[in-house]
């Protein structure tokens, strides 16, 4: 059970998460959107009841991203829910993965994709490391890209535009790495064009 | 940020969870499940993204293993995602439901429902406390309970009958939690009824 460890310093991040487009076409939308990401610069693996992506950061939240827009834009309510994490220990399968530049292969297609998203997150910090004030801090500077910032029981809401709610969640989980978190964990729930969204979003 | 902090000591555990059915009719599979659940020994609060339970371990898992069975016995394609915790700080509306006794409202019906199900799970004790032999030991006492422990990234993976798949995490959660962990956050997927479901389950 290498995710219950003690973790090391390692430096591949990852991301184990499902998409849930709540459709009778789920399979169509799910094997669309994947079609659509380029992933050849991440480690993915998908079995019956989620994927894995690993690599560097700016990979991990690329992929992510482009894949929950490109499920959401088909219209129907798609959810997503994962966990990042950084600081488990690497394997030599994944950590060829770090050998790859940051240029982004999905960000320019994402960009064009707007899509009202509300999302809710939580942060594991574990280890040493004066994380709580580089938190509250980098959740004030995620309201500076336009998402609406709120508390709810055990998490954090998000309401927003998916690719800026991806930004924020890449940038608080990034610094909270960095400030010294020996394995650093995000759960995020997503949730598009559900018909309970607020303002008929 | 309450979830951020440093935490204490209450008692009160807490599920955030969606349940995602992957039918045009995905409205009614919820509304469906809820409404043949006794959840009137938990604090509880639904959004557009989730729904949070607070109270008792017992019937934190007790309602989420009934909602989850209730929604998977339409035979639709179901997945849960939720992340259970412990060990944050309470509050007075939630803590008077500890109050209750543990003798569980819907264990009567749910024990009746069989259904086949895969699910990944991750544990994160936090703070101090001799929880990784706990932990490596309720992961072999999941497999007595007839159900197939396996590692994937990141978690483990259980496949099995619900019922005994909730057992099983409500008893590795508990464990975790009494080996003196002062927050314990575990993250739970279930999938039943997927057309890739090995067995064709
Ligand atoms: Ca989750």
């Amino acid at each position: 059970m290498s995710n219950q460890q003690a973790c090391g310093t390692s430096q591949i991040a990852g991301c184990r998460f499902s998409v849930h487009p709540m459709t009778d076409d789920f399979v169509n939308v799910i094997l669309g959107a994947l079609e659509e990401v380029d992933t050849s610069k991440v480690w993915m693996e998908t079995d019956d009841v989620s994927t894995c992506v690993r690599g560097r950061i700016s990979h991990i939240f690329d992929v992510t991203n482009a894949i929950f827009v490109h499920a959401a834009k088909t219209g129907k309510h798609v959810a997503f829910s994962g966990t990042f994490s950084i600081g488990c220990p690497g394997d030599t399968e994944g950590d060829v993965y770090l050998a790859e530049d940051d240029v982004r292969l999905n960000e320019d297609v994402t960009k064009t994709i707007e899509q009202p998203t509300a999302c809710q997150f939580a942060l594991y910090p574990m280890g040493d490391g004066d994380y709580m004030d580089v938190i509250y801090h980098q959740v004030q500077e995620i309201a500076k890209l336009g998402v609406d910032v709120s508390s709810v029981h055990y998490a954090t809401r998000l309401d927003g535009e998916a690719n800026d709610i991806f930004k924020g969640l890449e940038q608080v989980f990034t610094k909270t790495k960095e400030s010294g978190c020996s394995h650093t964990v995000m759960t995020v729930s997503l949730s598009a064009n559900s018909p309970s969204h607020k303002g008929g979003k």
